[in-house]
């Protein structure tokens, strides 16, 4: 049930995406931008359309901030990948955009993907503005210096730093990199529905920390082939996660006990929730 | 007047940038964003400013427009000035973002002028949730693959084309990289006062062109300590421009035909556009 449902909202989302660019002019960083948002699990994406539907909001009004959270989140993988931040050559099992074209061109396709974000936050009609500003300002809240930039500037300063982070720091980190995103996006549901977000938004505090443990048990035990991308870097450079920090038994132990607290943190929606309790469980389970 | 106008318009903006950014968590990329709002002409925060005033908006709530399209005008120059883009190590007579700092932190406070922009756009709370939402959908539009970035994109494109642009090639360009921005900012104060912007975007696109028109000019008769960036470039690089196709006094002809047409559009407005036609003669009569 959950992986047909996942499968069928990437599909729909591919195809959403695929419409709204359509009128973009042609050329490399319009390529490099199509590119950018093919493939991955598009979980970010999926969470919206969930959240949506469980606030009885219709798919068609969803489906455009479903594209832009993901839009959002391929720009930061397409700048993350660049040389002179995490100097990647493969993402999804593909070139990365600056192999791929240039770098010049990675730079632009990433800077236009975060414009073609906030741009389509502001299109399904059938919602009144206040609601549409309301996600334009919540995806700029998580995304910016203070969210997901800031997340990733944590990470690059770590790397340099003379001593590995501790627990506290690492999870600032995470609630930043990854954390922010997959908040906006459990949370938009409620936004658009005008209803109080603070339930989803533990819901996704829990996930996002789940998730990010996950990564980094993958990242330990996961299998590259499966994974589309290079694996043991963690350990490679010495980097502190959270597997380091708490061993590979520990880790798994607070992911699981993060699923729970996810689950109850949606008590309130009863059984209409199942699909996001089912989701925070995928968040641990996943191969790539 | 004019001058004293713009001077005082660049100082309320610099102040209500430094409140506006006061609550961002410090480090490497909230300084080098605060860094790179620094100093410039602010042209286009003042034709925000002076577009509000033309349609009786008040300022506190302008002034938020301005500094959204004053970062998102900055965001664009420490991704331009990048090694892999234009390679600047100087800008308004300082070091570039990535010199000062490095390329990631150059990235990533890029990318977060960018989210803050739209993020300034949504807090003017006493104007109409539609109306913060048609700043939002404008400024998108402006900036992203089909404005700025495409503007951007054409340029780098020319620099390895074995044919110089033709006149028409380098209009569309120019009303893409620098046109599109002056567009939102002229027509801003319409679109706060839910006034037909059709007026204002005439006049944007007669500056905008007459703007690039002279800065080229700059880059043949210009002063570098004036004008606080390297020149000559453009000849040094084989580039065609508006003044190698034109001509100097060509090129300065058709700039003084664009202020007329510019003055012309904003007709209807009568005395109370006196600022906003000074500020057409100003674009082409400045040194840097």
């Amino acid at each position: 049930m959950f992986p047909t449902r996942l499968a069928c909202a990437q599909e729909r989302i591919a195809a959403h995406l695929e419409r709204r660019m359509a009128h973009l002019p042609e050329g490399p960083v319009t390529e490099a931008m199509r590119y950018a948002v093919q493939g991955g699990k598009r979980l970010r994406g999926f969470l919206v359309l969930e959240s949506a539907a469980l606030h009885g909001i219709g798919e068609e009004i969803a489906l455009d901030a479903a594209a832009a959270v993901e839009c959002l989140h391929a720009y930061s993988l397409v700048h993350d990948d660049l040389p002179s931040m995490d100097n990647d050559d493969l993402r999804r099992g593909l070139p990365t955009v600056h192999v791929k074209w240039d770098e010049a061109t990675a730079v632009l396709a990433g800077d236009a993907l975060q414009t073609f974000a906030f741009e389509l936050l502001t299109l399904p009609q059938s919602l009144p503005a206040g609601r549409r500003l309301a996600l334009v300002a919540e995806l700029a809240r998580a995304s910016g210096a203070e969210g997901m930039v800031y997340g990733q500037a944590l990470d690059i300063a770590a790397e340099t730093a003379s001593t590995p982070l501790t627990l506290a720091e690492i999870t600032r980190l995470q609630a930043g990199k990854t954390g922010a995103l997959i908040r906006f996006s459990a949370m938009s549901g409620a936004l658009m529905a005008g209803a109080d977000p603070a339930p989803l938004a533990a819901y996704a505090d829990a996930i996002g920390l789940a998730f990010q443990i996950a990564d980094d048990l993958l990242d330990v035990e996961g299998d590259a082939d499966k994974a589309g991308k290079k694996l043991r870097k963690d350990a490679e450079a010495g980097k502190a996660t959270f597997v380091s920090l708490l061993g590979i038994a520990g880790a798994r132990a607070r992911a699981e006990a993060l699923v729970a607290e996810a689950g109850a943190a949606l008590a309130l929606y009863g059984s209409a929730a199942a699909t996001l309790i089912d989701t925070a469980r995928f968040t641990i389970s996943r191969d790539s």
